[in-house]
């Protein structure tokens, strides 16, 4: 003690886990940076994906009547509700052409984040090696890293400056990058499809190649498709699970979020064989337990009677609507942009759009990719905000993605036609 | 291909990761064995702590309002919505002594579940000791063990025989072998109190001397409060954060779930510095991203609305009158228990309890602790079911616990006096 009485105490230094200082887990991420609070009052913003719209009112009805009864208030079972899974099963068992076993077969989590989280603390081993293709959903990184694997980075490579008016497609995979990327600690691959950021829907030879080369190297396959219910144009979306010989090795991951709206209700799901599912349960029981009860309930209702409503025809159209009327504003600018075939994400490329040097950019966008000073200069001069892929690549490649920026057209028709008209400003500042 | 033209594929083994195989992750759980499915259809389930009421009324109601706006169906913040946030900050600030900053000191989890497994990710370098109290919440050690830390064990040691009517208070800590347990691995020493399933209040003595354990080792304490809402008898709840210098060391736990009779609703919460906090809001934001968004409206109005309401001193009383009513059976039946001066867990010792050898036990409950097959047998023969205590017991330990089952009283008054009227047919097996 010193002469007042108070004890002396040396300052409490806890260290945390060195797991937190791989896989960027403790840098400002880009959602921070571009958070709304951060931005002009009145930017619109089509950064983060979320909607500006609330979820069918059928569907939360569901919601109100489960928080009216005693059941469902409580926990669910580990593996989700009967009824959901129930619902899981009548909805995906004829796109994947099975039978689909609910006990063993369908895994319910607490958003496709949480159960991918869970295949990788199920999985990997320390130093596996988990192949995904850039640009990536930003949280697969620290997922992987987190459960001790390491992230290997193939690049979608993006569309030749000849191309005047790219779609996802144009989007390619160069197959002996892939092939050439595999090692003997190569575990698992993740395909994502629709994928986000670049919409780019996988075409069957595309997953047939994947597919042949999992069946090589015995890899699992993590097939993320919670946009499964965003493709455009008639065009197909093939599961790759379906293809021969696949189920054994495949997890296919849904997202309650994406197909009803409702990105915080925290419900997804998973679907595959027992071998995979089995260990999968063990690992997410023990990270979450069990899943929000009332909002399952809601899922299971959505998707029990989203048929017989034809929801995900209408939304689909509304969504195709909302993605013409969004890119028709770079259509009149004049920029390149890629044409999503899936998702309500759309990649323009910024680098023809010339700004200052001596803009006063804050600290957290300097010293990253170039679209990272692009996204903040749009917002504030032109009030609509977006996104900087580079992001969603690894530092040695942050060439590759740093002239494109994503923006979410998951809004209504006002917002985005608003936006619209805010983008033509730009025309001052293209070179 | 075989000359039917069809590929002979070796089948598909992809081994999963070599965590699940510590920390009992993939074995048959206490609550897969005595699930209701198992048991006789008029069993009454006193085994898995949930209620059999719903929440009250004007908590859902904030929920349903939440789900007919647009804000709440979607994302939340990773740290928590800011409502929830800040009703954390007035409801628990006061009796933490601290003006908590929401923005650093409170974090919201998918329950407290999420929140305890998001702290040992963000701290634990592989062989850091982790010290537990037994009997412990059985979701500690595979939380411990699959972020790569070690569990070690001190028991609770059980109320002397000569004892007439012990209280949870009589369950004591030998701190000499608490001492003796730590080693310079030793990370962090979990607190749970009121304990389940002991029911006991840790004494401000006690807890006096495990914070000076945890200063003399530079120890992080996990202080699991999730009961905290449910002290009877007057017992004071000491919080081990408010003792001298352990707020720097010191995360609170706790529970929309337990506190608003909602356990499938998975709000929990975390309270501490932000030395603790940053880094598991790192952790958690990769594991869950964010937690359901309606609920965390509806734990916001229920932590609101509780003081105007007198909600908790209501519930309060409820749950001891519940406890009186249901001991009161062991007191007419004469069997000993452990009189719980917190939770809505009761113990009860089932020694006394004579059952046949050759009593058709199914393999799941042999090769178990006796309790095993004392839950089965009260069960099949009583009509109650109760959880067997030696499953919250490393195997080194299991003797100690084996002659404890626990019922959970969080159940209505009608279902707690049948209980109580078929437990008094044990009286015919008792020695």
């Amino acid at each position: 003690m010193n002469r007042r009485g108070i004890i002396n105490r040396k300052p409490v230094v806890i260290p945390f886990s060195s797991r937190l200082r791989e896989g960027r887990a403790l840098a400002q991420d880009v959602w921070s940076i571009f958070n709304a609070a951060n931005l002009p009052p009145d930017c619109l913003n089509l950064g983060q994906g979320y909607m500006n719209f609330a979820p069918p009112k059928w569907i939360t009805a569901a919601a109100e009547d489960a928080l009216n009864t005693v059941g469902p208030n409580h926990y669910s079972h580990p593996k989700g509700r009967p009824r959901l899974r129930n619902a899981i099963k009548q909805f995906y068992g004829p796109q994947l052409n099975r039978d689909l076993d609910v006990e063993s077969e369908i895994l319910v989590t607490s958003g496709a984040n949480e159960g991918q989280y869970s295949v990788f603390t199920a999985f990997l081993e320390h130093g596996d090696e988990v192949i995904m293709f850039e640009p990536f959903f930003d949280q697969y990184l620290p997922s992987v890293t987190f459960n001790g694997g390491k992230p290997v980075y193939i690049p979608l490579h993006p569309p030749s400056h000849d191309i005047p008016k790219p779609t996802s497609n144009d989007w390619t995979i160069d197959f002996e990058e892939l092939r050439a990327a595999i090692t003997p600690r190569t575990k698992m691959i993740i395909v994502n499809t629709p994928h986000n950021p670049v919409g780019k829907v996988f075409t069957r030879a595309e997953l047939e190649k994947i597919a042949a080369l999992a069946e090589e190297f015995n890899l699992l396959v993590m097939s993320d498709e919670v946009y499964d219910c965003l493709v455009f144009d008639n065009k197909e979306h093939v599961r790759i699970a379906t293809l021969p010989g696949m189920w054994e090795r495949t997890v296919t991951v849904g997202s309650a979020g994406k197909s009803f709206a409702a990105t915080g209700w925290r419900v997804g799901w998973l679907i595959g064989p027992a071998s995979i599912i089995t260990p999968t349960l063990a690992a997410s029981t023990r990270i979450i337990f069990c899943t929000n009860s009332p909002l399952q309930e809601a899922a299971a209702a959505g998707l029990e009677q989203a048929p017989l409503r034809r929801f995900f025809e209408t939304q689909l159209k509304e969504y195709q609507e909302r993605r013409d009327v969004f890119v028709n504003a770079f259509d009149r600018l004049g920029v390149t942009y890629t044409l999503p075939e899936g998702t309500y994400f759309v990649l323009m490329d910024s680098s023809s759009v010339k700004f200052p040097d001596d803009y006063p950019f804050p600290k957290s966008v300097l010293g990253r990719g170039r679209d990272f000073r692009a996204c903040w200069f749009i917002a504030m001069e032109i009030g609509v905000s977006s996104i900087p892929v580079s992001e969603f690549y690894c530092e040695e490649h942050v060439s590759i993605g740093e002239n494109y920026i994503r923006f979410s057209f998951c809004k209504d028709l006002d917002t985005l036609r608003a936006a619209g008209e805010r983008l033509q400003n730009l025309k001052k500042y293209l070179v």
